[in-house]
């Protein structure tokens, strides 16, 4: 089952403690695409400018990537420069050229609209919104935002919190979103609004799950060098919802395995600056983290 | 399997966004001491003044703590006074009176020094020190420490890590102690000091454990409701060490299950003042909690 993505492809251009990239392949829609195609076919909604290249193009081709809806458009790509603190949890925006991402549109092929699954990524809820409706017959949409949207657009984001399944942000946007500290009370507020599930992302420190009648806790897989944490949230939701998309199995077990593969690709994301280490990856070593993080996480034998 | 715990026996004043607490029973021993009861039958090594009122004292012998080596002195009690931020993750001390423990050398009574099972808490090295120097026969000591004793008592803090079989500290002061910010590396570096096991605690974040051959990772149990941290790392020792002294088993899985005790037991700490929840708590309810959060963690069936 084909998993739709609608959201940035940029140049990242990253500093952490570890060294640094320079206008790297980047940006929420390219991270999910590649995180979600070891598991199913994805299908990209984004824009892209008349400065992207081949080679970048050619990482998505490679992934099985349909890229019928990313749109070349005049102009400049999206380009985001960000620098890192050594505590990893805390970055600085350095640079934000919107460039060609200012104008869009999102606008889906026909060959797109009967997907079932579907991530709306970091952006504009009216764009989010805009998705929404040229979609025929949803499955699961799960929906990413941040703390700019959530304040300077909290009605439109509400509108599309009425319509999707799931929410996956982190911590700190639940808490602003829902204006409780506790994480508990936060999710519960969040359920209120709208969707079935909520995903809270807390970095280095795992994922919390939360539905009406059930709620999930996993670490994240502890590791011993973390070089560029960019795009491990896109990792995670890509991993998520594209294992959900091959398995099709929505009960709670269901979602929760999804949960943990989620977390396996996102761990293998950081490992390398931007998109390398998940553009050298195979599914056989998806698998065998899977194991060891079922290792690292049980107690029951 | 009897457990000896030498730690603070204290007046604690405590303000939370949640409420405040005026000089109720705190201090490591206090709450490890309760903590480990519900498994193991425990003995205290302290120190407490003229002031320390019957009713504290009987709460300990609620649990059948053995006081023998809990001495009175002239003088005051130890008094501690914090304050919590709205992120109970941060607190400021606001007044901390030694007073009798400033003169404090532990002397464990005969009946003690054949215990297998021991606590150092988090007191100075040097006592920590004294302490092993008097025990005939261990079988597991654990100790805790804190940021004061680790930059002023490096050199003894490193004597007695090399006596001890398992380190119980927060991840800051894993940081600290071995000057790597990854905590994978860390735990790593703090393991070639001596102990043969490091929990490292990261409070609403849950509990790693490393030991040479293996990684364990466990969430916090998620709460609505936090009023009061305090004695959240002293119950978690507790817990644990008092099941593991129960059980014997010291193989991988029987740690890890100790762990998930103790962090069930934490859990019921931070829902109340002080040592409130503790003393009005049942060994079925942490039977019943420790299985919501079989469920809560599991993603295998």
């Amino acid at each position: 089952m084909s998993v739709v993505v609608v959201g940035t492809v940029a140049f990242d251009s990253i500093e952490t403690p570890s060294g640094f990239a320079e206008r790297v392949l980047g940006g929420s829609a390219s991270y999910f695409a590649v995180a979600a195609s070891f598991f199913s076919p994805v299908k990209i909604v984004g824009v892209i400018g008349e400065d992207f290249p081949e080679e970048h193009l050619a990482i998505f081709s490679r992934h099985g990537v349909d890229l019928e809806g990313l749109r070349r458009e005049n102009g400049e790509t999206f380009h985001w420069r960000g620098r890192y603190h050594e505590d990893l949890n805390v970055r600085d925006t350095v640079e934000l050229h919107l460039n060609v991402l200012a104008g869009f549109r999102p606008r889906l092929p026909e060959s797109y609209r009967d997907a079932e699954y579907v991530f709306l990524g970091n952006i504009d809820p009216v764009m989010q919104m805009e998705v929404l409706n040229q979609l025929r017959r949803i499955r699961l949409v799960a929906c990413d935002t941040m703390d700019h949207w959530i304040q300077g657009s909290g009605d439109e984001l509400r509108r599309v919190m009425g319509k999707i399944g799931m929410l996956i942000i982190n911590d700190s946007e639940a808490r602003l979103l829902s204006g409780e500290h506790n994480i508990v009370r936060a999710a519960r507020a969040i359920l209120k609004m709208g969707p079935k599930v909520v995903l809270i992302k807390r970095g280095e420190y795992g994922v919390l799950q939360f539905s009406d009648s059930s709620m999930f806790a996993t670490p994240a897989y502890p590791l011993e060098e973390v070089f560029d944490p960019t795009g491990a949230g896109d990792s995670f939701a890509g991993g998520f919802l594209g294992h959900l998309a091959r398995s099709r199995d929505h009960s709670q077990s269901g979602l929760r395995r999804a949960i943990v593969y989620g977390s396996v690709v996102a761990s293998f994301t950081v490992e390398d600056f931007g998109l390398k280490r998940l553009t050298n990856l195979s599914l056989a070593e998806i698998e065998e983290r899977y194991r060891r993080f079922t290792d690292l996480t049980n107690f029951h034998t």
